[in-house]
C-alpha cells in the first residue's frame, strides 16, 4: 500500500533531515509524470529558503582514475570531522545500472553505511541536460535536508564534465601521473575549467611520477588565462589510500571558498549558474512541448539525414522544422 | 532606385564571382525582415551545391595579439600564391562600429585592395548566436564565389572563442610570449580547443623569451587529452612583420587537412557542426517565436530578479514563463 505524501510533510520530514522522505522527494523530482513534476516544482519552491548553504564539490576526471575510492576517503573523513555528506552523481551513459543503488553502495562501502553520508545513483534519462537539471535539484533537496558538503561525480566520459562545472562551487580535476592516453575520453577544455588538480594513486612505486607529473601541470597551468576569481588552481599529489594525502584537500577547498566569498564570485558564480539554467529549462521546456511528439521527431531525424548528406542546408532544416509546427492547428504558431 | 535582384540573379552572380553581388546577398543574410528571411533562405538552398570547398580557418586571441596584422600578412602570402582568401569576423561586442567596412579597410589596408581578397566586418546583432549562424551563412556564400580560403577573425573578447571553433575547420590560437596576464580575457578552455598556437611578434628583442615560451606551450600541450582526429597540435613562433615567418602556417594547415581527410575527421567534424547548428536553429527560433515580445521578455527579466535574489527556484520560473505562454490563446500550448 503506497501511503501518499503530502507537500508539507515532504518538506517537514526533509528540513528534519528524514532519510527516507528525502529519498522519496528526490523519486518525485526525478518523476517524469505531469502531475508529480508540477508537485515537485511545488516542494523545492517551499524548500528554497533552506537551500544554497553547502559547499558544491564537483569530482571529476577518467574512468579508472580513482573518482570512487577517493570519494569514500574524502567523504569519511569529512563524516568523521562530524560533516554530513551527500553524494550525488551524474552519468549520461545508457550503459550503467539505472536506478539501483547497488552498484555506489558496493563501490562505497564504508561511506554507504555512515549516518553522515548519503549516497545517490545518477538520476536516469537520455539527455544530458535533462539529467543535469534533476542533479541540480536533488543538491537542493540535499541541501535542505542539511547536508553541508555535496559531492558531485560525473561518471560518464566525456559529456558529463562540463555540466558538473554549471552544478558546483568547485571542480576537482582527478588525473593520473603519465598522462597521454590515459587522457583519452576527457573532454577537452575541462583542465583549464578545474580549481584543482589532484594527481591520483601517488603511493608506492608511484611516487617519483607523481611529483614529476605535479611539476608539469603547474607549469602548464600557469600558462592558462588567469581566473577572474583570482583563484590560483593548485597541484597536489594524492593517495586514496592514504589517509594523510587527502586531507590536504579540504583545506584548499575552504582557501578557495573564503578568497571567492571576499571577493563576491561564489555568489556571482551561483547566480550565473542560476540565470544559466533559467535559459536551458525555457529552451527545454519549449522544446519538449513542441519536439518531442512522434511526427515532428520523425521530421527532425530525416531533415538530419537531409543535412548530413548535403541535400539540404541547415537555415531551409529549420524553416522546414517551424513551418510544420505552424500548419499544425494546434501550436497556433 | 533601388534595383530589385531576382534569386537566379543572386545565384549566377555569386556562382560568377561577382563581389557586387555577392556583398548584397550577404546583406540579405543577415537581412531581419521576414520577406528578406525567406528569401535568404532559398538563395542558401540554391547555392548549397557550390559550397563546402574551402579551408574555413579560425584565428582567435587575446586583443593586442596582432590578429589584424597576422591576417593581412598572411591574406597577402596566399592571394599572393593564387589562392582566393575571404575574411569574415565574429564580433559580440556592442562597442564596435557596426555594419562599417571602414575599419576593416584601414585595419588591413595592403589585403583590402587585393583583387583575390574579399573582407567583410562582422554581423551586427545583440546575441553571439544569432552573429555566429549568420557569419556561417556567410562562409557558405564566399564558399559559392569561389573563396578557397575563409580566415574567420575573433573580434570580442572572451565569448566569440567557443562559436569559432564550431564554424571552422581548424583554429589557431595567436598568443604572446610572456602569458600571464597578457591571456586575461581570453575564454578559459580555448588553449585545449585550438589546432595550432603560434606566438606571435617573435622578433628583436623578444627572440629569446618566445622560444622558452614555445617550448612551454608544448610541454603543456602534451599534458591535454590527445584529439580524437590523431592531430598533434604544433607550437610555433611567428613574426607578422617577416614573411619567412608566416610561411610556415600554411603547410601545416595543409597536412591537417590531409591527416584529417584521410582519417575521416575533417567531413565528420563539418557534418557535426551542422547538427549543432540544426539543433541550435531550432532553438533560436523556438525562442525568438515564442519569447521576443515585449511582455515575456518583461517577465523573464522579473523572473530573472526573483531567482537572483532567491526569491523563486529555477524550477518554478520556468514553470511560470510556459503557463504564461499557455494562458495566451495566440500560442495555444
Amino acid at each position: 500500500m503506497k501511503k501518499n505524501i503530502s507537500s508539507s510533510e515532504y518538506k517537514e520530514g526533509i528540513i528534519a533531515g528524514d532519510r527516507m522522505i528525502l529519498s522519496k522527494a528526490i523519486t518525485l523530482v526525478e518523476s517524469s509524470l505531469p502531475y508529480e513534476k508540477f508537485e515537485a516544482s511545488e516542494l523545492i519552491d517551499q524548500i528554497l529558503p533552506y537551500t544554497g548553504r553547502s559547499i558544491r564539490i564537483g569530482i571529476t576526471g577518467v574512468p579508472g582514475v580513482g573518482k570512487s575510492t577517493f570519494i569514500e576517503s574524502f567523504g569519511l573523513q569529512l563524516t568523521s570531522q562530524g560533516r554530513k555528506v551527500a553524494v550525488l552523481s551524474i552519468d549520461p551513459s545508457s550503459s550503467r545500472n539505472k536506478g539501483s543503488i547497488l552498484g555506489d553502495k558496493t563501490r562505497m562501502g564504508k561511506l554507504s553505511i555512515e549516518t553522515n553520508a548519503f549516497i545517490r545513483p545518477s538520476p536516469s534519462g537520455n539527455q544530458l541536460g535533462g539529467i543535469a537539471q534533476k542533479t541540480r535539484e536533488n543538491i537542493l533537496l540535499c541541501e535542505a535536508a542539511g547536508f553541508d558538503v555535496i559531492l558531485i561525480e560525473t561518471v560518464g566520459v566525456g559529456q558529463s564534465e562540463t555540466a558538473v562545472k554549471e552544478l558546483c562551487d568547485f571542480v576537482l580535476l582527478l588525473m593520473l601521473a603519465g598522462g597521454g592516453d590515459e587522457l583519452q575520453g576527457i573532454k577537452r577544455g575541462i583542465m583549464e575549467l578545474a580549481d584543482m588538480v589532484a594527481i591520483n594513486k601517488v603511493d608506492g612505486e608511484n611516487v617519483k611520477a607523481g611529483n614529476i607529473a605535479k611539476k608539469a601541470y603547474q607549469q602548464a597551468l600557469h600558462l592558462f588565462p588567469p581566473n577572474d576569481n583570482k583563484w590560483v588552481v593548485p597541484v597536489a599529489t594524492i593517495s586514496s589510500l592514504d589517509a594523510d594525502g587527502i586531507s590536504i584537500i579540504w583545506p584548499i577547498i575552504q582557501e578557495f571558498k573564503k578568497l571567492t566569498t571576499s571577493n563576491g564570485h561564489f555568489e556571482k558564480n551561483r547566480q550565473e549558474q542560476n540565470l544559466s539554467w533559467f535559459r536551458t529549462g525555457i529552451d527545454q521546456a519549449l522544446s519538449s512541448h513542441f519536439l518531442e511528439n512522434e511526427s515532428t521527431q520523425s521530421k527532425i531525424s530525416d531533415l538530419e539525414e537531409a543535412i548530413s548528406t548535403g541535400k539540404i542546408s541547415v537555415k531551409s532544416a529549420v524553416n522546414s522544422v517551424m513551418d510544420g509546427l505552424r500548419n499544425s492547428t494546434q501550436t497556433g504558431l
